[in-house]
């Protein structure tokens, strides 16, 4: 049975998937589904923020995938184009993605839930990148952890400062590819899409719910990190500051005896000390008196 | 009378209470009472975000019970998550959290009130968990003041910037737990609910005001942890340029002599103060005076 | 003429003025009005946040009332609940506080106001509690001034750090007692509140923009205080800048003819220097060359 | 003609201008155009915010005038507060304003559009108020042009850090003069107000747009204002840096000779080089070699 | 045909293209199209804001164009005032600005959507000005990554600072022209405009998306360049607390030869060392041992 004639059974509809397909195999699927100039413009070109777009009897949804490389430690991102229509789903996967064929072995296994048509194969879709992202996140909290151990530990160094700004921009990354999908979700929850049957709202409403907690775990590192960053600064300065007490003492007490030696250094005729024959320990203790002293007291108030 | 009877009489309603219940017990409830596929499996999953769902002719609430462990200094959270339907309110308990066999009492206690039904219920519930968050946040005003205390007699160290930390991720956690709930209970008393009997709306009112009170302590411990940071920074600053002052005081100070000392142990054949007998006498007040002038200008300006 | 005949007689209303009332007179005005528990329990418990709430037929209002200690140049904070209906006035007193007797002088000396009603009544508190504000920020005003004057003296000190810390909790604690007033003005202007006739609504907004200026001026407070500070952490830093500076060119200036000098002391047997008979002068003439070269040096560059 | 018969004339209006008037003459206008009582009220107290008040018949508008002392380098603000009528503008100013003579000139010179009646007036005056502060925002951006001047020519100095904190209070001052009017533009534009005729709304629009566009160069000036004062700090650490490591490589530079001097200034009986006939210059190449070999070290690590 | 004829056929339309054209000129087409007063003095003026405006039956837009100036690095802005009517397109550049002539050309390789009219030039104009800003926000992106660079590299200097402010200059201007048109593209995209026929809806859709887009690349690159700031912060002080670090260390490992040398240089009679044939060595021996101790205890808690 052809494409065509599949097309035109009321109770079925097509799943296509491409991966990163050329503009003629594009313009192809275009004309089969009817959709619209610009979507396959945004389909081919990809780089587009994730979004929900309704082009007169099909849907068009951008979203971004995103995977942990664990070799490099780097989030790969890339991008997944769906159009949603009555008779259709067709899936265009754009750099880092996983396929898609989980999804469908999963659907097929419940065909009670996907009779409910297209709409349910959305969500399907939208709920396996979305809980991809939970991986990442708790690897990025791992990631914050360790850095937490490394500032207050005190080895922090150059790394500690690159390592918080990576972590800021890979939360940015995330921030920016998640927190759209709160808009998509609440518009296929509530606005009146023919293509989404009543009883798969609650389905879209757990999607939401996915989307919301990582945003919110996405914020609370970033508020984490800023107060990890100050903490450091914070700590940094705590050191700096002890460094110099520790200094400032050090200097005081080799300063002391200096000056004494220098003073019976100097080459004055008459200078009664230098002949008593007890001169040279008494002046040797007074030296190790003063530094003692001076020890003590810093010792007591801390600067050492 | 079995569970299926008591749900045939109009004017009752059954009250079951759960502690991390296995998926078995949970699947049997869910038959029980009809609940949602979705709903089952965020209760038995935990690791939710408060929320208020509804579905179909059920509520859905998951609330963050959380409880001060005195012993470590740790705030420890929980999950409730209630089922709440015409004749029957289900509570699953999760992590830390009290027994709700109080709650319990304290309604039996009031029949007259019990008698508006589930939707109270509902209320005592929320009412219970929400106000064991206030002795949480006093707990952690007086870790504030403890910390302001640090900082203002300057008895700050490494531990103090650690502690800051800590009471920022605390009040972080708390917000998260609480401020989800000011839309929960803002649902509760204003759409048309017919769980929720127009007579007990205030009563949801009171807890409203609750979460909007913790809301804003929260948010101002916040705000006064911000502030006594910037403090601490500053006041290591301060700290820093005394010691900077004193150390460029005291070298100065120390400096001098010991230039005039070496000036005088130099071997020149011809340097008529060294054969003089009062060179030495006055080479000492010299050194003397100059410790003197410059200690003395030190201390007028505030170095030292 | 007892409070039940005066509460029968339509163009009459009773105003009731208690200070920390017992509970048990509490609950005798609740019966003798027909006041809601809730509201009663809120009035005995004081520690509630300004709120307007709706009853039925009666309104209960929380004010935050603040006075300032000028012996202890510290705010104290009150409370005032009032319960307002057709044909009385409660007000409750907690804290520092004013009585409310001016207000009533001040009241019935305008009798074709007074007989606007209880609504009146409740706009001549409000405007009373708020005013009273004003004398409170202008202090807080005086206050920032002194600070900024310490600050740009550079007389700045520890305890200048600490009066800032304490300027802004006092502004968080104004701003939590007067904002929420901004929405329950609002709600008595706007909204169908048959106890507020039309022509009072001007005064509760004349109210409203006293709240509006109040939170203005604090907001403003609140960033000139931030300013303040950054002003205070820059200015201690470019003055351990100066520090830094003048401790590196004193040090420099003092190590050369020390280091000369050491030379000069040293012991070899053949240093032609020495004998000369113009060596010692020539000598010293070189270390007051070198050190008024580089004194000129240093001060042409801006670090002594 | 007197006041009141030229009220009385269907196609005629009355312009008032008052400065500072007496409370007095206040009255005397009020019972004139039947003004209401609190807004006299304000009118005379003057220190209100800017806002748009509607009395039964007619509008009072609340505006802050400014004008730039050139001679003492301060923004002075005052107030004007205009009573609109069907018959009637009657304008207040208080403190610094420019006379409104000019705006009635030049509404003379158009009287086609001043046909359109009071709302056009209250248009002329507003724009006239409004367009005086672009040459002071444009003072403001060249004062901040001279502090980045200032502070990328680091000629940075306490001086910077007290005009940056001036220049903030400044920008302060104009928002909150500035911002209200967003609202009361809004107002004047929307809202179904009659003495507003359609065919001046398009002119309001032209107000509402300047007012914008004060506001965004307000908010921009204050953007760059704290990039620049960051800026500034990390200049300052940048140079307290630098300083620190001149510091710490003169003082090795120094240190060597001194320390090698010291030891050949030791008077042990028996130390061979100081017999030696080349000791001496072979110690002071020593010295030199050594002085040397530093300072290159230092310079190549960009330390000196 | 002249101008009046073909604004007269009901299929046809105009499309005029100026370039800071006179003032006579402006009015010369003001006549000819009815345009309003205000938008032509607008349009004469230059230094407005990308704004909307709709007179009678045409629209007045504003757009804000801008051009890297490869040369010196510096973005020129310019403004292009559009008005358009059912008859009509006029657009006015001033400043830097490329030509129209590509969009016309452009349009008319596409006839069929070309007469779609006035509103799809309206399209082709916007999109091809919001084009224009993606390889400005794509050298702002090199520029922030070549900041990195030099700031992990810790190649920082004075200039990092400078480009950094002034990227961030950059950065409010670019958003300051792009995020007004948020606004302009929704009031395009969703009011009943009869100039905007339904068909031309998807194409302000996508201008919309790429003005969002363009606005959250500089949003992202505004919040990097904050965290890039606060790490560069953050390295000058690891940095200068390492330099206070190698000071203290060589300071100390200076002072303890230098001390022990003054000791042995004082010149009293009885100094049993001094005449030891081994005192020299042993005493050389002593220095050496001390520095080398003081050397490895510094490295191994790393000071140097």
């Amino acid at each position: 049975m052809g494409l065509g004639d599949a097309l035109k059974q009321p109770d079925r509809f097509v799943w296509i998937g491409l991966h990163e397909p050329t503009e003629e195999l594009l313009r192809e699927v275009q004309r089969a589904f009817g959709l619209h100039d610009l979507a396959i413009e945004d389909a081919h070109r990809a780089h587009q923020r994730p979004k929900l777009e309704r082009y007169d009897d099909g849907l068009f949804v951008v979203l971004r995938t995103a995977q942990m490389n664990r070799d490099q430690r780097r989030i790969e991102f890339g991008e997944t184009h769906l159009f949603v229509g009555r008779r259709y789903v067709v899936s265009v996967r754009h750099g880092a993605s996983l396929s898609y064929a989980e999804v469908r072995a999963r659907c097929e296994a419940m065909p009670q839930l996907l009779c409910m048509g297209p709409g349910f194969v959305l969500y399907a879709l939208m709920d396996f990148v979305v809980d991809h992202y939970f991986p990442i996140v708790d690897a990025l909290e791992d990631e914050l952890e360790a850095l937490e151990d490394e500032i207050f530990g005190e080895q922090f160094s150059r790394g500690t400062t690159r390592r918080i700004h990576e972590l800021k921009r890979d939360l940015l990354e995330i921030k920016r590819a998640v927190s759209p999908l709160v808009d998509v979700c609440n518009r296929l929850m509530r606005f009146d899409l023919e293509l989404i049957p009543e009883d798969t709202r609650p389905y879209f409403r757990d999607v939401y719910d996915h989307v919301i907690r990582i945003n919110e775990i996405v914020d609370n590192l970033r508020e984490l990190l800023t107060s990890a960053l100050e903490a450091n600064l914070s700590l940094i300065s705590v050191s700096q500051n002890d460094a110099m007490k520790k200094l400032t003492g050090w200097a005081a007490i080799f300063a002391v005896p200096t000056m004494i030696a220098g003073i019976y250094g100097m080459n004055f005729r008459w200078m009664p000390e230098l002949e008593h024959p007890l001169g040279y320990p008494a002046i040797m203790g007074l030296m190790l008196g003063a530094c003692g002293f001076l020890y003590l007291q810093f010792k007591r108030s801390g600067w050492l």
